[in-house]
């Protein structure tokens, strides 16, 4: 069923063996006082965060942010939308770091009130904000509406606050300085935070306070083993990297993500030391390495198609579209994707892929033979270098005791020949589903070659 | 272009005026101490979450669950993964809380060394369990493969834990108590948390606490409205609920849920202001509302199919196979929908859905007149009631000065004929993937007659 030689490991079935979700930790650890690095600080305020509403992405974007820029975030406290809980978080943050960065409880809706701890905090009044008030009112505007009079106190902000001005919304962010230290105060909607972040907080923090320690980091993506049998396989990569370096490990359903991270003042020497540790793993399990940075399994193998001037198909089942839309939620991605099937009847694989009648009377959708016509006839009838296909048992239910509940076929057709793959997953039906994506575009990648 | 009432609201285009994420706070915060809950705290160890690397879903989690259960959380920290930020971790948990779930630092990994810390913190030992390493054994001899070394020490174990057996991966979850406190512990694999929580966490914490105060919500789902616009329609309703209860706002891209909350000790007054709120919004914006509960707009909108006895399939170009995906996360949904074509390329939207060469060379792939062949050619091609469709660009690039960014037209063709509806989204391209797909089976949802 398979010409590619097996793979170096094999990826244990869902549902086994897991493991910790994160490697060696850095050995500059926060709590340690690292004179290299600035300590910050993420403080999010909601109650919807604590009662489970919403989860904290603007945690993990500031945290990655703040990283980024060379800075150690020693903890992450989410408060409710109360006095006593802000001005709690805002000692304890004070207390732990040298900048801290907070988020949510500026909106126009009547518990946000971040803004008054704030001024009480800092001892200072709310004052009418007139450039703030005239931005507004000329954002809404623009989507042909007027701002409603609680708009207006918005605009009402501290007096010893920088105004940080937010282009994407309506609530401003604030920058208050203390004994040295920073607290920049955020909206709680993403998409207008991150702009403030890359923006405004940034750009001022690196200027407020002149920091020469750097921190660098490369990520390696592999696909096709889990995290602990990579572990064992690098351990003596791992063993023998110097103190200020460190390695983790970020797993997620059939793909991990190996993260090399290494701080110091000298840009060559940084560089050069993630290059050594990057040329080590690569030696021991490059086979399974997909590509590097930030960037996701259908971009490396749309990068793939691409340079190899090549074109790919989808015919889906159990997957009801997940892989084109993996691979289409890249911009681009039109220059190697010409579209896909999502066959999910059984006459729908039949009249737009031309599976056989015969073929589903006599081994079922999922089956090898099913999932080869599905595969081979996209290709055909779609007119593309290659195609995917899988056809699968996604649950929760719907299994029997021959193909129970995660038994999924997956092809790849493409000029050589077709290749399949029998998959083992769980019984969860949105877990089997990515799992079952990321398999597809992996056996893809190691179909074209580079 | 529509036979159907405009909506009583109309969308603001994306990027538009957004709001806070929240709404009014509960009247019973956290921090006043309220006697009727006991406070829980959601305590996550790991260096991961601290450098942005992963996002913190299992705190979300734990929230949800524990509100549900009847608890009031105070605070969820993150501290790295070293012996100061977890006994600091630690202390201000249980200086302010009964109650303290906390995960990560549980793996066969050097860096976890959460059992070690909470050993000393409760001042046991570390002693071998036996009934442990024989389940884990047996764990991986299911997999065809031995338990190494290394995972011998999982079964280094506190003395004084209670050891909550983890059937879905290595590490056990532990129950500590001191003073009346309790202290659980688990693995950071959000699969293998989520069971302990449910099957050994909660249900132990019942028994423990004896505890007789009830919460109930409630969830009102709405689509093809912004926040800030529901929130002022609804206003009478919200200034008049009593003091115990509470409502939130949960916007994402098209859609909004209404949280209605409610505390107390008496089931049947509970439900009886749950519906009571519910009934006076439904008299409001009735027309934006989808479903209730914890269910997503496919969902609702398949349910619509179901009870119609009528089925559905997709034409897709600018969402890419989101919507389908959308569709079929549901179990079940091959009851209603049957397939569909993800038209990419100008070419399968000729050949597989039947648009006119002369349709695209006179109006373009993004027009009315070709979202609406689209709809009109799946509908017919692929033999279903009713069929959506999208085209548009998505972004970040593409646009022209006459079809910017963010321009889409959706379609839905039906036994009644065809609807269209032109969007004017943001930039963000997995944003407006996203809100398209929403809309799409919006405006299916409204098109279906219940």
């Amino acid at each position: 069923m398979s010409w590619l030689a097996p793979l170096l490991i094999l990826t244990p079935p869902l549902g086994g063996p897991g493991g910790s979700t994160c490697g060696r930790a850095p050995l500059t650890p926060p709590y340690l006082k690292n004179p290299l690095f600035l300590k910050a600080y993420i403080l999010t305020v909601g109650d919807e965060i604590l009662i489970g509403q919403v989860t904290d992405t603007n945690a993990t974007f500031m945290a990655a942010a703040l990283n980024e820029a060379g800075y150690e975030v020693v903890e992450h406290l989410s408060v409710a939308d109360s006095r006593e809980g802000i001005m709690n978080g805002l000692a304890r943050a004070l207390e732990s770091a040298d900048v801290v960065l907070m988020t949510g409880g500026l909106g126009p809706t009547k518990d946000d009130i971040t803004k008054k701890v704030l001024a009480d905090y800092f001892e200072t009044d709310l004052v009418f904000h007139a450039e703030t008030w005239d931005r507004l009112q000329a954002f809404y505007r623009q989507f042909g509406r007027e701002a409603a009079p609680h708009h207006r106190e918005q605009c009402e902000l501290p007096a010893s606050a920088t105004i940080l001005t937010n282009l994407r919304g309506t609530a401003p962010g604030m920058w208050l300085e203390r004994d040295g230290k920073v607290v920049i105060s955020m909206p709680g909607v993403p998409y207008e935070m991150r702009k403030l972040v890359r923006d405004e907080a940034l750009p001022r923090l690196a200027e407020y306070n002149q920091d020469d320690v750097l921190q660098r980091s490369l990520t390696i993506l592999t696909a096709g083993a889990g995290e602990s049998v990579i572990a064992e396989q690098i351990a003596p990569v791992e063993d023998s990297m110097p103190e200020h370096m460190s390695l983790a490990y970020l797993p997620d359903l059939g793909t991990v993500r190996l993260r090399i991270t290494t701080r110091g003042t000298d840009e060559a020497r940084l560089q050069a030391e993630l290059t050594d540790v990057r040329e080590q793993i690569e030696a021991i399990i490059g086979e399974l390495i997909y590509g590097y940075g930030p960037k996701n399994l259908a971009q490396c193998v749309g990068e793939r198609l691409l340079a190899a001037g090549k074109t790919v198909v989808t015919a889906e089942s159990c997957t009801g579209g997940m892989i084109s839309s993996m691979i289409t939620a890249n911009a681009g991605s039109s220059a190697y994707f010409l579209g896909g099937v999502v066959s999910y009847s059984n006459p729908l694989k039949q009249s737009l892929l031309g599976v056989k009648a015969a073929t589903l009377k006599k081994h079922g959708a999922v089956s090898e033979a099913t999932v080869r016509e599905m595969a081979e006839g996209a290709r055909k009838k779609l007119g593309a270098d290659y195609a995917m296909a899988a056809s699968g048992i996604a649950g929760p239910d719907g299994g029997t005791p021959e193909k129970p509940v995660g038994t999924i076929w997956i092809a790849v057709a493409g000029p050589e020949g077709t290749q399949t793959q029998l998959l083992q997953a769980g019984k969860d039906r949105k877990r089997n589903i990515i799992y079952t994506a990321h398999q597809a575009l992996n056996l893809l990648r190691r179909v074209v070659k580079a």
